[in-house]
């Protein structure tokens, strides 16, 4: 499929993207996908469209040296996110501005905006989705086009695909994983002998933690993962207040060490199930987990998710669930998937 | 996509997809996929063949009670495999007939006759893949059908589909995997302190692990694995010689205490690898992982496979890799994927 794609939002992950469609043209041509950029619209770097296409390599030359894209040689300067959407030759949007996950803005108005305008939308914005999934996903239906979001879960690994195409033809009746890449690389370390206070410096000296931790240690993150999940995945209509929550700061060294002492380690788990009467249950919560289980194996950052499955009974999947050319190349799946 | 199926082979795999194509027919209808089974032919069920379509629910009742095919009520009786796949109107094979890795027959010929007469195929058994994978998978987009194969790495654990649909976009440069679960379990249980022979023992009488144990144990069914992932997913053209191979019967007592002390386990690892410069190496031997890794923490008879991808990193599937349901899935999910 050929794309003419505009960004709305040109930060990290839009570049992961950019860096991979240049590297991979050939690879993705023989994948069946061909594309051109014809606008970029950020609130900070500034705005270009151009109906007749953008040079990739300028513009990414343009972000990395702070230079406003009002300066690219051709085209329209200026236009803001909505006037990109509405008023372009494009007809695939890139969502990738920042995330609000408790308004879900400006995300949600974008991909309605897209979505109405019959273009394809794929983005890594968790905003949109653990607030208005099932609308979203009905309004593209209706507008007979495509709106992709693998990236909100797991970055690159691709656990929406795995459950929608490939396990295919299963009844995936739960899911139980690790969902943020902070807490668990706290918990690596504090495994270790780290206090949780040394941990979490060394997350965010390493750029996995905020300078406020609260999203990430609270289980916030992993909290409107289990909410997607519960509704992309188990075709539930929740929101986060139907999810108990609870983080890792309550977590002491006594804890770490008495769960060492049984062959089990401390693991936030955000998790959902739905018992044969139909009752649902979703959480985010510290579990100790025996060592015989494959999420108790995940250490450092990495991710990992299990889904309970019918034919199959529980198939995980571990890997990356950040990081720039990661979550870039969760846009990329998106975009291969549409037909 | 509509199949008319002609199953040759009617045992235990083939029991497993008609089971599941009976129990969720509406499913899979929403999902695209009607079938009709015009044909069975079994070297010792018997056969039956009525282009009208057959009553699954009567096959499956024949061959539970031991009765013979020839006695089904309607349509022609007694053809072979061959005459049933060059002289009936089915479309699809379902190539479910014992597996030879040594010679890859009967079953190479079967698939070579199904796909010549323009009849996609989709088989479980590793005979012809091992041996002929390449030029089988030529043969089908040569006459403009499919030849699906899931099931020979880990059963319904989707690993190929994973490399192929889910992970597109990535160069895939190795995989390292438990797929045998037989040595899985026995590792497992010698690890809690039972000595090989009664681990074995136990194997034998789950059903994991045949009389001649050899198979298993000496990693030929691992090393199998390791040319089919090599020749499709590395696109290499391997055979079994190219393969070191070591089983776990040199495991002493003493080796899995030694790991144990020093955090890690013992397991009997697939893998190969193309190196930056080139170089292609592939085996299957034990090693010793650190429990870091997410296959150390896969026991009892579970497999699992690490994907080494330039984007993503080390992505890795844990699920099963045999069982009657589990093996039938896993030509469901190639039916399932032909367009």
């Amino acid at each position: 499929m050929h794309h003419r794609l505009a960004f709305i939002g040109f930060g990290t992950v839009a570049v992961g993207l950019c860096e991979i469609l240049l590297e991979k043209a050939e690879m993705l041509e023989n994948l069946g996908l061909t594309y051109e950029v014809v606008a970029v619209s950020d609130m900070i770097k500034g705005a270009v469209y151009d109906e007749e296409g953008l040079d990739m390599t300028k513009l990414l030359e343009m972000a990395s040296s702070g230079e406003d894209l009002g300066n690219y040689p051709t085209g329209i300067k200026g236009m803001d996110s909505l006037a990109t959407i509405t008023e372009t030759n494009a007809d695939t949007i890139i969502e990738v501005t920042y995330t609000d996950v408790k308004t879900g803005e400006p995300a949600t108005t974008h991909v309605k905006a897209a979505l109405n305008a019959g273009m394809n939308v794929v983005s890594t914005n968790k905003g949109p989705t653990v607030k208005h999934v099932a609308e979203l996903t009905e309004l593209a239906i209706q507008n007979d086009v495509q709106y992709g979001f693998e990236g909100v879960v797991l970055a690159g690994t691709p656990v929406l695909n795995l459950a929608r195409y490939t396990l295919a033809g299963n009844n995936i009746t739960g899911f139980k994983g690790i969902m943020n890449g902070t807490t668990n690389y706290i918990l690596t370390r504090m495994e270790e002998g780290m206090s949780y206070e040394d941990a979490l410096a060394k997350a965010q000296e390493l750029g996995y933690a905020e300078a406020d931790p609260t999203g990430d240690v609270e289980g916030w993150d992993a909290l409107g993962k289990v909410v997607i999940l519960s509704n992309v995945v188990l075709g539930k209509r929740i929101s986060i207040e139907d999810v108990e929550r609870e983080g890792i700061t309550g977590i002491s060294m006594e804890d770490i060490a008495s769960a060492k002492a049984s062959g089990e380690r401390w693991k936030l788990i955000g998790c959902a199930e739905i018992e044969e009467d139909g009752t649902f249950s979703a959480s985010v919560k510290p579990m100790r987990l025996p060592l015989s289980d494959p999420l108790a194996g995940v250490g450092e950052a990495t991710n990992a998710l299990t889904f309970e499955t019918d034919e199959l009974g529980p198939v995980t999947i571990v890997g990356p669930g950040a990081g720039k050319r990661e979550t870039g190349f969760a846009l990329l799946i998106d975009l291969l998937n549409m037909d």
